[in-house]
C-alpha cells in the first residue's frame, strides 16, 4: 500500500509538492449518494490557509478545488474522488538560498538522506502544503459522519506556549484568529505573537480535537483500534511531536480508582478515557489532545551544514509562522474525521448484522 | 488488510484469548538466513513475565514458545514463521462474576457494544495476554537489526506516579524489578508500590525507548511516517493513553530557537526531534515515550451496569497488578523494534540503489 | 501486507511446510454470531485429502483441525479464528533424495534462488499441503455465505486429459472419487487413471466452479473486481496455469452478438460473462474454470541440476499422484467462497445504505 | 486499500471517468534518480490511442500527460508521481440514449445494481479509457526494469477470431495496426476486420505479453505469487475473461513427462511453466496470455430492459470497435510491466541480502 495513502476502506491518497504545478488527493471508498459540490470545500481550506490572519504566514494561497472525478450531478458515484488544487502563489526566488542548505529541524537533511535527491522549493513534499488536501478530504468525512451518524468534530486550540485557555465556549473558538475558547484572551494572544513574530522566533502549541455524538462500537482491535488510528494519522501533520486520547500524559500521576470511568444507566461519570475503551469507542465523545512543535523556520539564525558538507549559518527570509500549530486545527479535525469514517465503514462491513446491542448507556 | 496484523513488509498477526487454548502469531516478511531457536524468546518474555515480581501480578504463565513455521536447520527460511504459546495457567473460576459485569475502565463494554458476543474470560482477546506475542515477534526484529544494522532498542520506566528518576544508568535498568534507571531510587520505589497494592489501588507510569544505531533515511512519508507508525504501534499497546516521539509534549512550550536541532559537521547539537524529522530518521537515537493508565482491575469497588443492565458494583479480586506500566517495557521495546525492522525493508526496497549519501552528518 | 495473507476485510493467512511441526491459518474479519465447530470442517478436508481414494497419493493424512481462537461457547466472537493442524504423517526419509536435487516442474529451483535457503522435505512451503489450510478456511466462508446470503459455491471435474463430460448432474459429482458429473464416464476414468499410474506418468485437468445466488452488485471496480479477485485467488493454487470466467478463451472466436447476454425482464438470455460485468455480479451464477498442469513428481525419469551445479536425473519414488488437479476441486470451491465473502463484506462496507435497487432483473 | 489501487510497493492508483473533466493516476513507490519527461509517455499512448488506425475506434483522443509532482529537474525524487490527462474529446451527445438503458455485455446493470447512481456517460468510470493510465504508468514501470535489469516486456496479438499467427517476428508487431506477428497475413486480417465492420459486429481476441530478462527470484509465495498478481492485474483489464501463464489451458491434455521443464547446466529444455515455478520467477522468459471479449457495443440490435424497467433494443451508434482485443496489447505489457517492478521491489526488501544463489542455470 502506498505511504501517500491512508484508511482502508475510505482510502485519502495525496500527491503534490509545495512549488510544483498543483497538489491533490484521490478520495477513495466514499460511499455513494453523498451530494457534493466544490464549493463546500472553501470553508476549511480558509480557516486553514495561511493567509487567514496576520497571525500565521502571510502568504496567500487562493485554494480552489476542482473536483477531477467520482461525482455525477452534485452527488458521489462510489468511484474515486479526485481533487486537485493548482499552485498559483509560488514565488520561487524566496526559496533559492536553501537549495544548497540543510534547515535545521526540517526535513531537508533526511529526504537527502533517504533519496539521495529532494525538490529544495518551499520543502517539495514535506511543506505543510500537502496538508491542503487532508483538509479537503476532511470535508467529505466530516460531511458524511454528519449526515449518517449525527457526529460532529471540532477542534480548538489548548495551549500556546504557557497560554492555556481560562474559559471554554464552543462559540468562541470560530470568532478569533487563534482558535482561542476563551474570547476575554484574545487580545492578550495577539500581544504576545506579535511579539514573538518582532523577536522572529516562535512557539509550540496544542490543539484538542472532539468527536461528539460517535456511537459505541466503532474501532477494531488489535492493530486497527480506533486510538491507534488516531495517533497514526494525528502523528503524520507536520511539525506534530505527541498525541493523547483522553487524559494522555496526565494519567501518569492518577490511580486507578480515579481514572477508570465509572458507569451508571444515566451514563459515564466522567471522560477520562477519551471515549475509547480497548481501541473501540463507547459512545462517550471521542477527545483527543496534539502538541505542534514551534516553527523551525524563523529569523534568528542557526547552525547547519551545506550540500557541500561545510558549516552554515541558516536564517529564514520573508514569510514566517510564529505558532504553525494554529493552522493545524482544521487539520486535526480533518484526521480525525476521515479515522472516524474509515472506521464507521470498517463496523458496518464486519458488524453489519449485529443491530443495537443492549443494555448501551446513555451518553 | 486484518485488523489483527500490522507492519507492511515485517508483517505480525497476532491470535488468540487471554483463556482460550492458546496464543501465537505470524511473522511473516522477515528475511531468510537469521539464526532463530526457541530459546531465544525466553529472556524478553521473562521480562514480560506477569510473574516477574511480586510488584506485578502474582500470575505466573509458563510461556514456552514453540516455533511452527518458517525455520529449518536452525534459520529463517523467508516462509512465517508461526509461533505458539500453550494457554497452560487459565484459572477461569478467578473471572467467574466478571462475564455478566462490565468492569469500568475495560473494553468489556465495548467490545459487546461492537460485536453483541464476547469472550468474558479473562478479557479475552483485549487481555493483555496477547501483548505476550508482540515481544515474541519483537525478539525477531530486535535480533535481525542487531545483526544487520547495529541497531540496539532498550526501554525503561520514566516515572510511575510522581516518581521520576533523579539518575540515569542503562546498566541499573535490567537489574531492578521496574525497569528503573536509578539504582538508589528502588528501596523507596518498591516501598510506594507495597503501599498501593495494600490500598487496593493502583497508578500510572510513563515508559521511554530509545533506538540507538538508526541510520539516517528510514521512515516513509506521508502517512508512513516512523513517527507516525511509531504512534499506532505504541498506542496500540493496552492501556497506552499517550505518545511522545523526541520532546513530546514539552514542546508546547519551547522557542524554535530552542527546539529545532542545530546541526554542525560533527553531529546534531540536541536531539528534541527524537531521531526524527519529517517521517525519516535523522541518524540521532530514536526516542520514544508513552503513558499507561493505571490498572483497571482493583480492589477498589467502582460503580457499573450489569449485563441485565442493572446497576452494579465491580470488585477485583485475586490477581491485580498496581502498575501495568512496569511490564510494558519489554512490549514498547518490541514494537518499536518491529517499526525499525520493518522500515528498513522499506527503505530498502524504494532506496535500495541510493547507496551512502553525502554529507553524512556524525552521530 | 503479508504475502501469505489474502482477503482485504476477510482475510486468511497461513503458514506452516509440508513436513514442519504444524500447519494453520488465521481467519480474521468474519463477523461474530456464526456457530462453528471443529467438526465442520471435516468434510471439505477429506473431500480434498490425498487418501482419499486410491486416485489420488496415497498418503493419508488425519486432518483434525483445533480451533484455537475466536469462537467462545461454539459462536464466532470477531475476533481471529486461528486453526491448526499437526502434521503427523511426515516420512522424511521418502524426501531424503530430493534435498540435494531440484526437481524439475518444482519451485524447488526457484525457491533456492530467491531465498539462499530452502525447507526440502515434502517441498517445504511450497507443497500443495498449504491448501489444506485454505480448505479448511473456505468452510467458514461457505457457512457464512449460505447462512446469509443463501450463496452455493460447488466444483466439479470439467476435463482430465482429453475426457470431458459427456453428461451433467450434480448429484452425480460427489458419488465419485474424480467429481465427475457424469457417472457413466466413472469406470473409464478410473481405467484412464490406472493406466496412468502404472506408466508412472500424470495428467493435467481442468476444474469448473459455480457459485449460485450471488446477488446482484458485489465486486468492486477497478482493481478489486470480482473477476480479478478471482483470477489471483485462483492462480495462487498450487500447479493451476490458467483461469477464466464465463466462456473464457471460447470468447476468442465468438463474435459480440454471440457473447453479450441480453437481457428481458424475466433474466439475462445466456451467461457467457460468467456472472460478471465490469468486474461486479449481475445476479446470475458466478462460474469460474481452472487448469491444473499434470504432475511433475512421476516416475519417469527426467533431467535436472543438483546443488553441487551438476547434471542429474530425477525419479520420484513412492507417493505419486496421476491428476493432482482431481483434488483441487475442494480448493478451488473454497477460494471462490473466500472471495465471495470478502466481497460481501467489501459491498456492505460502501453501499451498506444503497438498499434494493430497481430494475433487478430475475435470475 | 483502495479499490482502485494495486501494487504492494508501487502503487498506482487510478481515478476519473470517461467523460468526466480528466483522467489521473498516482504513481507511489518509484525510486528516486529515475529520469523521466512527459514526452516518454507519447509512444505507448499512441500504441493504445482508439485513433491509432482505422481499425479500432475512430475517436480521436488526444492524450497529454501533465506530470503534476513526484519529478524534479527531470529525475524521479521518491516522492508520489501523479499524471494527468484532460478529457478534451468527450462528444456526450453520442452517449444521450444509454442514459436510460443498460446495454448489453456492459457494466451498466452492475454498476447501477451496486451503487443506485452512475456516471453513463461514455461508460463512465467502467469505460476502457481508465487504462490510458494503465499505460502511463507502465511506462515508467518498463523504464525502471529496463535500465534496472535490463527486462523487456512486449505484447502480440496472439489470435483474432480463428485467425492465428502463421509466423513469429517481432520486428513486424509494431509494422501493422494489428501487432501482427506475421507481417504476410496483415493484408487478410485488414479483410477480415473490414467485414465484420461493415456487418456490425465484432471479435473477440488473444494476447499474448512476453518479459524477457526476468531473474529468478522475482515473486512472493504463497498469495502474493508472481503468476497471481499477473492473474488479477491483467484479468481487471476491461473485456478480459481468461488469463493463462506458459502453456495455461493446453496443460489439460499434456503429460507430466512432457509438461515439466527439464533443466540442464546449460538452461531448461522447453519453457511450459510460463517463467514461473511455485510462483518465483525462474529466469525464463514470463510469458502470460489473455482472451478479451468482443466488443459489445455494436450495430447488430440487442434486447435489454431500460431503468424504468420495461424491456427494449440497444443500438450502439457511432463509434465500434471491430476488436477491442487490439488495443489491450500495450495495456498489457503495461501490467504485466507493472507487476514486475512492484515484484522486484519486493524481493529487494525481503531478499536484498541474498545475493547470487549458485547453481544459476544459464538461460
Amino acid at each position: 500500500m502506498s505511504s501517500n495513502a491512508f484508511g482502508k476502506l475510505l482510502t485519502v491518497t495525496t500527491f503534490g509538492e509545495s512549488h510544483g504545478p498543483a497538489i491533490g488527493c484521490v478520495v477513495d471508498g466514499c460511499p455513494p449518494g453523498l451530494t457534493l459540490d466544490a464549493e463546500e470545500f472553501r470553508h476549511d481550506l480558509e480557516r486553514r490557509a495561511t493567509g487567514r490572519s496576520r497571525y500565521t504566514s502571510q502568504r496567500h494561497e487562493a485554494d480552489e478545488v476542482e473536483i477531477l472525478s467520482g461525482v455525477y450531478e452534485g452527488r458521489t458515484t462510489g468511484t474515486p474522488i479526485a481533487l486537485l488544487i493548482r499552485n498559483t502563489n509560488q514565488r520561487s526566488k524566496d526559496y533559492g538560498d536553501i537549495v544548497q542548505t540543510f534547515r535545521p529541524g526540517h526535513a531537508d537533511y533526511t529526504y537527502w538522506q533517504k533519496y539521495g535527491i529532494r525538490d529544495p522549493r518551499g520543502g517539495g513534499r514535506s511543506s505543510a502544503r500537502e496538508t491542503t488536501m487532508r483538509v479537503a478530504a476532511g470535508v467529505i468525512a466530516k460531511k458524511w459522519l454528519a449526515e449518517h451518524h449525527g457526529v460532529r468534530v471540532r477542534g480548538y486550540m489548548g495551549q500556546i506556549g504557557d497560554i492555556t485557555p481560562d474559559a471554554f465556549d464552543w462559540d468562541a473558538v470560530e470568532q478569533n484568529p487563534f482558535f482561542w475558547p476563551a474570547a476575554d484572551q484574545v487580545p492578550a494572544l495577539e500581544t504576545y505573537i506579535n511579539a514573538l513574530r518582532k523577536s522572529g522566533d516562535s512557539v509550540g502549541a496544542r490543539v484538542n480535537v472532539v468527536a461528539d455524538g460517535v456511537p459505541p462500537g466503532w474501532g477494531e482491535p488489535i492493530y486497527g483500534k480506533l486510538d491507534g488510528e488516531l495517533a497514526s494519522a494525528l502523528m503524520s501533520i507536520n511539525a506534530v511531536k505527541g498525541v493523547e486520547i483522553g487524559d494522555g500524559f496526565a494519567a501518569v500521576s492518577q490511580h486507578g480508582s480515579e481514572h477508570r470511568d465509572e458507569m451508571s444507566l444515566d451514563g459515564f461519570a466522567s471522560n477520562h478515557a477519551g471515549g475509547i475503551l480497548g481501541g473501540i469507542s463507547s459512545g462517550q465523545p471521542v477527545t483527543a489532545s496534539i502538541v505542534l512543535k514551534p516553527t523551525s523556520s524563523i529569523l534568528v539564525p542557526g547552525h547547519s551544514v551545506n550540500l557541500a558538507g561545510e558549516p552554515t549559518e541558516v536564517v529564514t527570509k520573508g514569510r514566517h509562522d510564529p505558532c504553525v500549530g494554529i493552522r493545524a486545527t482544521p487539520i486535526a479535525e480533518a484526521m480525525v474525521a476521515l479515522v472516524l469514517m474509515d472506521q464507521a465503514l470498517r463496523h458496518r462491513a464486519q458488524c453489519g448484522d449485529v443491530g443495537v446491542v443492549e443494555p448501551r448507556i446513555t451518553s
